[in-house]
């Protein structure tokens, strides 16, 4: 038994408990075996005036966290999840699983008896397409076909939106400022795939990671965030990157991207893998480089493509890949306040210089794309020349980058690969739309993925602050998923409560983007909370928000007894000075008087009623 | 000796130290008198590649902290901080001190012996305008008298602005988009008269408040903060509340209001204002509140008139009106979701209801104006049917109060009183710059002093950040001071770390709007940051930021030893995959092939540079 087995053999609850008064529940497709997890919140009823009770309807939110949180399910992370998707690529028919893995590394690290104690048990053989067929989405998408993962995200977005309107006040939802995305009333399995076509959204599952639950990456679908997990020369291990991912999603990464520069790398991503539930991502240099001991000159395409096809066997979902720092563009940077900031940016500009020469990422893009295409890994194209300063901001070299990903996005879709590109970075309030409107045009309309952007540097120890400021704005204008920026950015090594705030702010941001675009049945959870607010049912304002613990955690502080939370009122302001209070009063006076609009309650003439509202409404929140 | 006296006595360390590497510089003005602080922050030299440094000119920093961070200042609670204005107040010779306090309630508190113990020693007698005489800072402008107050602010604004900008990278700065905000080059007195005598800007200084340090609030200038403070009936103590002060403006504040709704609300704030640098402001309401036993009907034009001279004796600042709550208005939030979340708007509306009646501060708004002018208070006309939620976001109600704001403005400024209008609140992000266009055109520019606004409501524990989000969006737009959310709103109390939190947050929207908008200088800090960055001098960022003390905490946690704050890497990447390094490699290189421009560096042909390259740059970060 290794080590590794006997640390994941006790999942700490903390990963696994549901959240408060809520429930996991799977809504069913077209065909038996397609069952989109949603949350369900359970409310409490609304305690009327004359001592009746209203029920209000659960509420249902969009769920990441996997079947971690469905009691019905047995966890074993030594098994890792079931491969929820295995049929749907079966039935295809198009793929085959291979007799042996086909990375040179591979064979190096499964041979090596010392890697033993760390490795995942039970691996399974790799699936790749058959010879001549293409298998991505993009490219089912483009014949036409709706794939069962097509019809699950269009299920999932919705997230019961059609049950909720039919409460017309929780369903009520300002109009959106769109800045041209096409935002349709309610989604279905053909206006995903007409977006996957287009190229406008990704859907990113390798058939190797059977086990994901499909999600979507568009500017027309809900707003994604991502959290960035991995190891470091110094710090972490296999099990703190496992509990990083199922923290992660548990609190509403869409997907993961496994940053791992340190020690078994191969061995943790495939623990992270086997039991992910959400996409992951990867930088895939990282690794190659560990493999020529850190030498960025060593590179070889022949190392960076075995560890692509290393990576796609194990089942990675999307790959950055920063092909884009031409080598004209290296000198550009010298001007730069901050150089060049993206690890991946720097390596190939190194990898340039040295050799004078074009990357080995930029020649072999076609001979990228066929691997990607082998088994449906979505290109993240890389920003490598992203400015790390505000001074940097929206220079020469950015742009002249984010011009050719737009060339090379044209090239992967050629071959019917699914690419999105990444952006900045630190970039003031004012230079943000320019960003997104760059990207729409360069890149024609290919999904946006942006860390960040930071708004100011000046404030380390804040910059998920900084930074959700940014990535909620350039969410609402267009961008499809913002990676999100912990509060250790510039300074040190993320732990769990730092993934946690990370998320958290990100959340926010993904979720005033969609409200702010006007995204189909944003503002239901709103509404909610607001009602529950006004209502007084403070479990059910702690239950509905993003974060449950804290919220009670932060209401317990002031009022602990149990009974201040079925109290009309608050430690804010006590219970004599309570606006909530007396403004229920106005509404049951208006009520009374039969105040359907303002006109008809001033002609009703409200000082004949003086006496009435005295009567009932002075003292009730005594 | 009292209680409050002896907590008082030995002020806690953590208030007073002067921040990392900085010591506090006085700019003097046109005369002797105005000393005008900031904080200069020291910063370490650049070590260059030849072996040599390069010295890196000091920072000077906007301070709030008042002389708490001078060690040539002896503080002392008991008697409360020089007035610093007073010469300039009597050189007026348009006030007189009185004999007596003017307030039955101050004489009914006073005359109470059990009080004896919570008092302010050595009470001043108030001061007050001579008859006939108006004292406001408008007034003076409008006669085209430039005040050392003004000049003041001008030499405070300008941060020393001209000093910086003789460094060509330090003073760079990216256009703003400044939506129609007027800002100048550099601040000359002349230009905050022309502003204040416009209503524009407010100078909020009461003539009885002599210790505060001048600050200008208005869309052009820097945009400023506010932090709330304040006991409930459950908790907190005169101690604690002046420690909130302290904290509050030690990290950030600009100006404070004082909430209090509990017990010794008048000892309370005569103790924070003697001991305050910043504008204090109220809403007196809350205390008229409470002298009727927090029954809002038994509230009187003459209790609140008394209270306004109670506290404008005392020396507050500006005062929250909520004249702006009429009558025919309150039938309009009944169709709201979350009511009238206004504690003065509640207050007001349930009045008006009971009585059916016009509020007082309505009917008697020209009185107001004369008391504000007798000692130059400024109005913040508040908000008191601002929206508790998204779905009441811009609503009738709302909108009706602004336009009714505005034609108070026009009436408080016939008397020459200062004004700044208050806004939501709850708005969803694509709903903000209605909000702030609004406010312009309804209330002729005068400054806009916003609560966030939230952009959702469904991330209670987090509401620093969902507001931090929409106000640094409406701070771009033109909103002149921003009221902190703290992580506790809607939930509980602030502690002393939320206060901070809630600080630092907003600390972060503002200056993000001041980079947006343009505001001169705004990015020399972020520039000089970002070389510290890139030069891997830890110290210096750690001391550049907003919070020296978590930065370098976040950093040590996972770096503890002192050579990790010298060393040219950090934890995130180590040392061998560092991208500032590589990108370092790069200038170098560009610089030794003398690539003044792209074009150059690439006919000078770069292959023939490569050997160079490889001699000089490869192993420089082993």
């Amino acid at each position: 038994m290794s080590k590794v087995l006997d640390n994941l053999e006790k999942i700490d609850a903390s990963y696994i408990q549901n959240f408060p008064s809520s429930r996991k529940i799977y809504i069913q497709g077209s065909r038996k075996d397609i069952q989109v997890p949603m949350r369900e919140i359970t409310l409490n009823a609304t305690s009327l005036r004359d001592g009746t009770f209203e029920e209000n309807p659960p509420l249902h939110v969009y769920d990441t966290s996997g079947v971690y949180t469905d009691p019905n399910v047995k966890i074993d992370l030594h098994k890792g999840l079931e491969p929820l998707r295995a049929k749907w690529i079966e039935e295809r028919n198009d793929t085959e699983q291979l007799d042996d893995f086909n990375s040179v590394y591979f064979h190096k690290r499964h041979d090596d008896q010392e890697l033993n104690a760390l490795r995942f048990p039970n691996l399974k053989k790799p699936r790749r397409a058959m010879s001549g067929k293409n298998i991505t989405q993009m490219h089912y998408a483009r014949q036409g076909i709706v794939t069962p993962e097509m019809e699950y995200v269009a299920i999932r977005e919705n997230c019961n939106l059609e049950e909720a309107r039919k409460n017309k006040l929780l369903g009520a939802q300002h109009k959106g400022e769109h800045f041209g995305a096409n935002l349709p009333d309610v989604y279905t399995p053909e206006f995903v795939r007409q977006e996957i076509a287009a190229g406008r959204a990704v859907l990113p599952l390798n058939v190797n990671h059977p086990e994901a639950e499909p999600m979507i990456i568009g500017r027309n679908f809900m707003v994604k965030i991502n959290a960035n997990i991995g190891n470091s020369a110094t710090t972490s291990s296999i099990e703190e990157e496992v509990e990083k991912m199922l923290w992660s999603t548990r609190w509403g990464g869409d997907t993961v991207m496994d940053l791992s520069t340190g020690k078994n790398i191969h061995e943790t991503r495939e623990w992270i893998l086997r039991n992910s539930a959400v996409p992951i991502g990867t930088v895939p240099i990282y690794q190659a480089l560990e493999k020529v001991n850190g030498i960025a000159e060593d590179l070889t395409w022949e190392v960076f493509r075995d560890t692509l096809i290393e990576q796609a066997e194990q089942g990675v979902d999307y790959f950055t890949i920063h092909a884009g720092v031409r080598l004209a563009y290296v000198p550009m940077t010298a001007k730069r306040l901050t150089g060049i900031v993206s690890r991946g940016g720097s390596i190939m500009a190194k990898w340039c210089l040295h050799h004078h020469k074009e990357s080995f990422l930029y020649t072999h893009f076609e001979e990228i794309c066929d691997i990607m295409k082998a088994y449906d890994v979505a290109f993240s194209l890389g920003d490598g020349l992203r400015p790390g300063s505000l001074y940097d901001a929206n220079d020469e070299a950015q742009f002249a980058e984010l011009e050719t990903l737009g060339k090379l996005t044209k090239i992967a879709w050629k071959h019917d690969v699914q690419v999105m590109i990444e952006g900045p970075g630190h970039v003031p309030m004012q230079m943000i739309k320019e960003n997104m409107n760059k990207e729409l045009e360069d890149c024609f309309e290919a999904p946006f993925y942006t860390l960040g952007p930071l708004v100011t540097d000046i404030a380390p120890g804040y910059d998920h602050i900084t930074s959700a400021i940014g990535a909620a704005q350039i969410g609402w204008y267009g961008t499809a998923m913002l990676c999100y920026v912990t509060p250790k950015e510039h300074l040190g090594l993320p732990n769990r409560e730092d993934v946690k705030e990370g998320i958290i702010a990100y959340k926010i941001a993904a979720h005033a983007a969609d409200l702010a675009k006007g995204f189909p049945g944003a503002q239901i959870r709103d509404n909610a909370m607001s009602k529950a607010r006004f209502e007084f049912r403070w479990y059910d304002q702690f239950n509905i928000g993003f974060d449950p613990d804290r919220a009670r955690e932060y209401h317990d502080k002031t009022l602990p007894v149990e009974s201040a939370k079925v109290a009309h009122f608050c430690s804010m302001c006590g219970p004599k000075f309570c606006s909530m209070k007396i403004s229920q009063d106005v509404r049951d006076y208006a009520a009374k008087i039969g105040a359907e609009d303002v006109t008809i309650a001033l002609e009703k003439g409200m000082e004949e009623q003086a006496q009435h509202f005295k009567e009932t409404g002075g003292q009730i929140y005594m």
